[in-house]
């Protein structure tokens, strides 16, 4: 880890401090700790939390960018646990069954977090012709009853949501965040590389938008760009957080896809889960009748 | 229009033929008749279409990129045309019903030509929410009877296709250009400015890429984008149509959507229908047993 700050350049740490500084966050004291975590991006670290996983009653492991070592899902499966992937394209989901995985989650351009460019619309019925009767969830833009029964229509066996559950009641989201989620619109999220250094859709916001603008430096390949910035990104909440009026309110992102545009108002998940087979079962009952007609 | 050509930089021009001459297309002979046609996008040019498309006994006049002038729309209704306008946004299809548009067709960025960052899986909904009852056709990533069913689960009221009818026998595409398509995977579109100067998704060649680089001046604004590159654009199709094999034909492009992935055969227009309608069926009745089960 060492190794890797030392490739991180002095001037993107200057630039993330200038950038923070335009909103008033304050600089990181010397002696502060750092809540970075770099999840499984970096070697040993993946392979730590499958275990603590396991330690659990789980029935599913769920990875993304890219396929698990083998003897992961090896360790999955002697457990009983299946193992899921996400995938953005049909080759991908190709190489996540050459590598063992059970359940390849097809996810559109539209979702959330890390996202190729395939919409959904297109990507489910290609992955789900790729992989020879696998079980396939359909991931990106699905929110609603209406679209759970387009991803099935589309030939998935089940659909994966996270966006939606962001502006619960039940939801551990702060009231910025979920606020700046309730008056988002469709058009007001962007695949950045700012987070991690891979394309992943977020909020777009002054932060967002100093990656892309004339004087960035440039993102930094992952997982580079997330120890640059995941300080930076926790600094930018705490200021936030203490003054809701603050600058630094304005960059606060969080990733999440096309569907925010529809989430408007906070319900509890037991309502989400109600308005979605509610209107699933009336759209299947609308399109029999269309089919017949 | 002089006056438009004379707003295009000299170094712009250059780039044209710098990037044609790699690939050994032929300069513009001085005495050569421009094939430019600049449709709509100039002052004066929509209306005459518009008055020779009403003299033929049609049904419908679509237009995209913005609503269109009162007086065409009320021109049009006059003669019991009905008026429809492609939108890539929620906001932009409640402009449309202002201007007296009859029939929204709410295209997803998935779409091929000129299309907005919304995918139809979100658009859809977002669109007939906004427009109160008025019709609306969804397009972008549909071209089988699975893409049409999730389109009318999503809320439309009927399917806009475009992309499909690219590779069919009856099509006017050259081979050349058909031959790329039915190669092509969903992954090899890219929305780019170079061909208008507004976002349109088409394939990926090296001429979309050389106005992505390092070296590229950038895309002009429409019009002034299409004026200098539409000459280019019949230059380097005569080159690859002249020598099936020249470096020329790795330049054409065509304007496409994601389904591009999906078109992997020359079928007939009466085929690709007759498959629609059978798959929808059969996909409103499995939708059917799922919705009652």
């Amino acid at each position: 880890e060492e190794q890797l700050q030392a490739m991180i350049p002095q001037g993107h740490r200057d630039y993330v401090e200038a950038v923070l500084g335009r909103y008033g966050v304050p600089q990181l004291a010397a002696d502060a700790e750092s809540p970075m975590s770099l999840l499984g991006w970096v070697p040993g670290k993946a392979r730590n939390s499958v275990d603590v996983a396991l330690e659990h009653p789980i029935r599913l492991l769920v990875n993304a960018l890219g396929p698990p070592p083998p003897d992961v899902t090896e360790k999955a499966h002697a457990h009983g646990v299946l193992v899921a992937a996400l995938v953005g394209s049909a080759a991908q989901a190709r190489k996540q069954r050459e590598a063992g995985v059970d359940i390849i989650v097809a996810s559109g351009t539209e979702a959330g977090g890390h996202t190729g460019d395939i919409a959904t619309m297109v990507l489910v019925p290609e992955v789900v012709a790729a992989v020879g009767g696998a079980p396939v969830l359909a991931a990106g833009g699905i929110g609603s009853g209406k679209q759970a029964a387009a991803a099935l229509a589309l030939g998935a066996d089940g659909i994966w949501t996270g966006s939606i559950w962001l502006t619960v009641k039940e939801s551990d989201s702060s009231e910025a965040l979920i606020n700046k989620m309730l008056r988002a619109t469709s058009s007001d999220t962007v695949r950045s590389r700012s987070m991690t250094g891979k394309p992943a859709r977020q909020l777009r916001t002054p932060w967002t938008e100093a990656w892309d603008g004339a004087d960035s430096p440039g993102t930094l390949p992952m997982p580079l760009q997330f120890m640059l910035t995941a300080d930076a990104q926790a600094r930018m909440h705490r200021a936030a957080l203490a003054t809701p009026e603050a600058p630094a309110a304005e960059l606060v992102t969080t990733p999440v896809g096309q569907i925010v545009g529809s989430m408007n108002s906070v319900r509890s998940a037991r309502d989400v889960i109600f308005d979605i087979v509610t209107e699933f079962t009336e759209t299947a009952a609308r399109l029999s009748a269309l089919g017949s007609g």
